[in-house]
């Protein structure tokens, strides 16, 4: 495959702690020097999310400007994604705060998931009217919906999305694989997902807790790009005898690229191929 | 095909109203009639909804115990399936009440959606620790759940399920298709799902709004059944010019078995299918 690799780094997420794992970046400098580490590995897109001094998840617009502001003052080319999620945050002026930052603290793209779901332990509610008042947030703000995809009728109301005009090309999904009650990380369920896209999108994959190593796999082999991290795994082996850095994870997916002989997309060819402008 | 078809009627649910149709049945009287008509047409299942006076969805289990009770005086035999949905009610417990009804009030079967999702308009939410508890539940007053899966995920829940010693077979599948954000009426949508089910699953075919007669023509030629009815479906034709009764939906459903040349089963032999005992 001739097209560059994007890697897509979720460090942090919002469910595990510092006792989960040591390695885990939380505070706005961890969370900056992971990023610059992975970058200076070959990650070109980047997805936070904002942990308060306590530790916790934070939808606090203040907090993730910071943050944004800090990746950027570190990496100024890398693709910034600010979540949107509504696993912590049910309203949805709340879960869009990020979307209306401004200059360096304005993200280039932010999630957007397309249904309802369950996670290994709690549910995800994302009802139809907060997922199109989401996207409208996201168009008017000249953010990028980085579709989050989880089984089949996500990519269906991707589709009514486009034909609401909610989403503009090129569409970016990220399809993730392994939660226990939505799509797994099989050829088969990949590839119905896939073959159910809109023509011309932009697809990475990710899996979630032991699937990550082989959702990366499958991204490096058919795929766009690959979205790895602690956000969805926090153990560099099946086995779970080994805690994982970000970096790591970031080389697992390098290594699958050279010996694949694809290239690495750099930030600013991710900007192109997404229509995405260098932040001023 | 040599199986005789299951034919399941959802006459009522929980979200149309009499001002969508004049020939919804709402009182326990106009749902006993309808369930008595369509069971003389060929029906050997009922999925029921219980609507207070004014019409409205719901779970108080005297009311759910009468409507089963009338439903069992016109029609003995008939398997009666009720629902646990948590469209409009979130406590469990409460979901589950009918679940604890005993003697000819006590259904055969509940519904088990087996994960989060979204209907066209609201989410319907089925954190984990719920579906389990509902499972749990079921088992334990020999309850048999419908299994309702709307997209792969689902599936998947159902194995982890039966890993957990939770379900006991045979199991009883509904796929229900053509929801904005789940599973299409499509060839390759429905072939997965099939695919994906544990071994010797019995397994029906719903299709929402405009996809039920799609969805009817598919579980006659290939499931063991379908499930039909004003629940999924108001209108005739896809044109929605006429609103259809239950019994026309029925009917339907019975003109396609013939024309395949497929007896219909009766709800003795969807026992024995099920391993359901007849009601004392």
């Amino acid at each position: 495959m001739n097209l560059p690799l994007i890697i897509n780094l979720a460090p942090t997420g919002l469910v595990p702690s510092r006792s989960d794992s040591a390695l885990l970046p939380l505070s706005i400098e961890e969370i900056s020097n992971d990023v610059a580490r992975c970058a200076a590995l070959g990650a070109s897109m980047v997805h936070l999310h904002a942990r308060d001094a306590a530790g916790n998840a934070s939808n606090d617009p203040q907090l993730v400007g910071e943050l944004i502001s800090a990746v950027r003052q570190r990496v100024p080319e890398i693709v910034i994604t600010a979540t949107t999620s509504g696993r912590r945050a049910a309203d949805i002026e709340q879960r869009a705060s990020a979307l209306r930052l401004q200059g360096v603290a304005k993200p280039d793209m932010a999630s957007l998931t397309l249904a309802s779901m369950n996670f290994a332990r709690d549910a995800s509610v994302n009802a139809p009217a907060s997922v199109m008042r989401l996207a409208e947030i996201m168009l008017e703000n000249d953010i990028k919906p980085e579709l989050e995809v989880f089984d089949l009728g996500m990519v269906n109301f991707a589709h009514i999305l486009i034909d609401k005009g909610l989403l503009k090309p090129p569409y970016y999904f990220n399809l993730l694989l392994g939660n226990p009650a939505t799509a797994q990380a099989t050829l088969l369920h990949l590839g119905m997902l896939v073959n159910d896209l809109p023509a011309g999108s932009i697809w990475s994959v990710a899996g979630i807790g032991r699937y990550q190593t082989r959702a990366t796999a499958l991204g490096v082999a058919m795929g766009h790009g690959v979205r790895t991290g602690l956000e969805d795994n926090l153990w560099f082996d099946d086995e779970r005898t080994t805690l994982a850095s970000n970096a790591q994870l970031v080389q697992r997916a390098v290594a699958l690229a050279q010996a694949q002989g694809r290239t690495l997309a750099s930030a600013g060819q991710v900007r192109t191929m997404l229509g995405l402008r260098v932040p001023a």
